[in-house]
Parts: C-alpha cells; structure tokens; sequence
C-alpha cells in the first residue's frame, strides 16, 4: 500500500484521516469534550504503547468517559490503522468524545452520552524543527500561565490549549522555537507538546505540577536510572531555567532535544549540554534496540488468529 | 419556510446545521483554537446585536484572529441563517477558527493560518430547564475551579470548557440543576453559560474576574439602573451566596433566572426573590418593547437594496 497522510477509524469504518469530521454541534467541539493520547511508531514498533493506553484511561476516568471498546480492540485498530496507512513512522492518535446528549445537542445531562473512540495515525512529526534535536532549541518564557489542575486536570490529555497557543504566539513573536508557561503559583509547567527538564548540580530536575505526565517524561526518569544519574521534580522557576548547566526537552514528537537558549539568554556555554545530549542520544539507541516497543505486524498477527471468525 | 433546527453558514453556502462538520486535524478541534458569540432571537428579533458583534471582535483579538468578513456581511450572514431556518425565537452563534497551519496539520506557525467563519442558528434554549424561571433554580458549589484569566482569558468566549463540564457533572451528580466555580482564589465566578447575582443589604453585587462579561450581565446593570437599584461588582464567596438574601442568574439562554438553593441550603425562604422577580419580568417586559433589538427581516430588507448587483 502506498504511503498516506493517515487513515482513521470511525464508527466501524477505516477511511482516509482528511474524510473524518466532528459535527459543529457535537459537544467534542463546541465544549472541547474529549480526550486523548498519542502514541509514536518507529521503525514499525510502537512505543510504550501499554503507557499511553494506561494514560488514556486516565484520561477517560478523570473526565468519565467510557471507551465503547476493550483495550485489545482499541490496540487493533490503531495497529489498522498504521498498517493501512503504510507508515513505518507514525503518530497515532486515540480520542475519547462525550457523544451528543440527549436531543443532539449540548444542553442537558452529559452522564447519559454514549460515548465513541476515534483513531487515527498521521506521519512522524517534530513538535520543534528537526534539525534543533542537533543544534538545541530555543524557548521562551511565556507570560501566558498553564491553567491549573483545580481547573483543568493538566495529567488529562486534552484539546483545552487555549494557554498553549497564546503562549506560543509569545514565542513565535520573539524568534523563539516554543514557549514555556508558568503556573498560576510562579513555578515552570511545560510547553505546548513536551516536558521541560534541567540539569544543576549533576541532577536532572523536571516540573512535577500542573502539567502533563509524559511518557517521554518517564522514559527520561528510566534512562537517567540506567544512567546512575538522580532525576527528580522540583518546583522550577524561571531563574532556575535560565541559569542551569543544563536543559533539554522530552517529547513523543522528537525524543529528547537539548535546550541552548531562554528567552535572551544562553545556557551554559549556548551549545548542547553533555548530559543533554547523552540521554538524547540513550534514547534513540535504546528504541533502536526494541526497549518497551510492541510490533505493528505482530499486534495484527496475534490478533488475526483471535478475530477469525468473529466478522 | 419550514422550521428546521438551525441553518448553518460555512465557506460562501448555507446548509442545514447537522450537516456541518469540522475536519478533526483542524486546529479548531485539535486545540479549540476557536472563539465564538451567541446572540438571541426572540420574535424575530435580535436581541443586542451590537454588544455580541462587539464581544466577538474582542475575542477574536484576544487570540488574534480575524474574520474573512466585516460586521456588515456578518450581520447579514447571521440574519440569512434565521431567516432560512423558519425560526423567530433562536439562538444564533458565530465562530472563528484558526484555520489548518501550513502542511494541514497543527504543527507549525499558527500566525500564517487563514481564518474562518462559521455561523449557525440553532431553535433558542435554556440553560437551566425552562420552569425554573418561575420556581427557581437550584445551584451547587463545585469543586473544580474556574480557569483564571491568566492561563485561558474568560472575557473571551472560547469551547475551553473542560472545567464547566466537570463541574457540571457534580452539581448533577448532587441532584442540583447547575454548578457555580470558584476561582483559583477562592471567589465566585460563574457557571456554564451563565453569570451570577447576589442581592445583600437591597444592593446587588456580581462578580467582576475570572468570567465571562455576559451580554445579560450587562443589561442587568442597566435594569438596575432603571430601578434606581445599586448593582456592582464585587468578590464574593460562597458563604455570600448562601446567607444572601436573594440571589439569581443571567443568560442569554433564559434572562433572569431567580435561585432558590444553594447546595444544600434555601436561599431566603426558599421561593424566588422579590427583586430577582422583578428584574425578571422587566427583562421580559424590555425584550417586548424592541429595547436593543434589531429585526431579522429588517436587516434583511436593508441589505437587499445594498446588495442588489453585488452577487
């Protein structure tokens, strides 16, 4: 099969991702009523795909929201829908929507929607340019703060990123690559799409409120460990960003990527720190070597033994 | 015409509302980077018009967008959208989408998207079931917290509504019929698609931070003012609202709604307050006389002549 821009899966049906559409009336738009996560393929393998399912039933419990499928079915069908785009690279998406209330529209009771899944895989993606993974990345300091977990749950994914896009604009404005936000309280969240990380006095120091818990994230806490490197969260403040040794990023959409300028400061010496780049480097090493992956093929294999029979 | 449930506009046709879609790689579901206004049609005509026209163009500004059309064209699109529905009492909505980032996905630079607009009427509904207005509605002190306008700008009317939406659950939850949120800070700020009143010692106090400015809101200041009654804004926490001597709320999905509990406590003796009563049946009585309205088929009328060759 030729390569594509992705193809998704809707109510039973794979189709082309350009052909699925939301309803303006359905309360996944006009409430943001969904949930999500997004999981890498590399190499035909998925990445720590039993994480991302985990965190997606977080995701779910947290907003109470029912998948209409077991866990084994939704891993199928983002395994069909990678395989049917012919992507080796991927980024496949897993969303959870609220579903119309009663009468069709977004008044009255939400407890009673059913609700319904979607998938979809689209081709790798960088969250910053690809080519900042060598030169490092610069972000900015946003003044735009993350909304808080009493308010928005940030451990939820979602598509509440209203914060995000007008940090981002910050950023952009000021020549940067990407923004980080701060809490309501002063201390450093994360950016749009990545964790933020930093290096002082040897250790590897990462936000541990108000932002999501990514996967990456964890990877990074694993590596570390491999590594005999200590990692922990600390309440960071933007001082503690612009003067540390070191700072990098982690992301499902481009792994680990040293961070050498703060809004209009260097860090360190302006080029990619040691240890930076020795995890960035663990990381794409040890995916190569299968660590916690599970093969498109394979899922689709073991499950075609299973499914005979049951069309 | 016959009455349908709403007829939509989007890229230069009107089509019925179901029949709307909005592609899920589109920013605009993917981020929520949309904003939008809802304006009320009763007996044919628009009800502040203006204010809504005026509220939209703030949001758009806030997160920087702009709409392909001048308010002339809106209006007149809006118009068209009642006018064909068959619909003389409606709601009618206006968005604003960020539009697809160059590529088509949502990485990249959102400040080159070309932005769109979409309009939609829809039959006019309440926010709280229709016969509270005589009995009174029963509010509930949620838990969740309003996101401030630090993080997500609530002067700007955006489907980040993930904090509503989980507040709503446990005023449900609790046999209530609608949340109120605190702020992040401890005071009262609203609650999903309405604006909330206290009265206390005759005055009549209303948030002023961290909501939205609704259009209701503000004509409750001018009906007070027409009552010689003192309304301002003022913080207020939930003991003021429980030991209040009256309390209500404003929308444009009902006018003025007495309250008459409060979680698990009456407001007053428990029945609708004399002045939420009176405000109330003025709201109604102003609505009547044609105060701030402007006539659907009059706007039509108008711009068929300026129109006329321009097709």
């Amino acid at each position: 099969m030729e390569d594509s821009n992705g193809i998704a899966y809707q109510r039973g049906r794979f189709l082309p991702v350009e052909e699925v559409n939301v309803s303006i009336l359905d309360p996944a738009f006009s409430k943001s009523d969904v949930v999500f996560d997004v999981v890498s393929v590399w190499d035909g393998r998925f990445f720590r795909l039993e994480d991302h399912l985990r965190r997606f039933r977080e995701s779910r419990e947290y907003v109470r929201m029912k998948s209409p499928y077991s866990e084994d079915k939704m891993k199928q069908i983002l395994a069909q829908c990678v395989d049917r785009a012919g992507l080796s690279e991927a980024m496949v998406y897993m969303l959870c929507t609220r579903g119309s209330y009663t009468g069709g529209g977004a008044i009255g009771d939400p407890r009673s929607c059913e609700n319904e899944f979607i998938a979809y895989s689209h081709p790798y993606y960088w969250v910053v340019p690809r080519e900042r993974v060598k030169t490092g990345v610069h972000l900015w300091l946003a003044e735009t703060c993350r909304a808080p977990n009493s308010a928005i749950n940030q451990k939820t994914k979602s598509f509440n990123r209203m914060d995000l896009t007008r940090a981002q604009f910050e950023a952009l404005d000021a020549g940067a690559d990407a923004p980080v936000l701060p809490s309501t309280d002063g201390f450093l969240t994360e950016g749009p799409g990545f964790n933020l990380w930093i290096v002082k006095d040897g250790r590897v120091l990462t936000p541990g409120d108000n932002m999501l818990e990514g996967i990456t994230r964890l990877t990074v806490f694993e590596l570390c460990s491999l590594l005999d490197l200590e990692a922990t969260t600390a309440n960071l403040t933007a001082e503690d960003l612009q003067k540390s040794e070191e700072a990098f990023i982690s992301t499902t959409g481009g792994g680990i990527v040293p961070v050498t300028r703060v809004s209009e400061r260097a860090i360190g010496d302006g080029t990619p720190g040691q240890i930076s780049c020795t995890l960035r480097d663990l990381y794409w090493a040890k995916r190569a070597e299968d660590w916690h992956t599970t093969s498109v093929s394979g899922l689709l294999a073991s499950s075609a033994e299973s499914l005979a029979g049951t069309r």
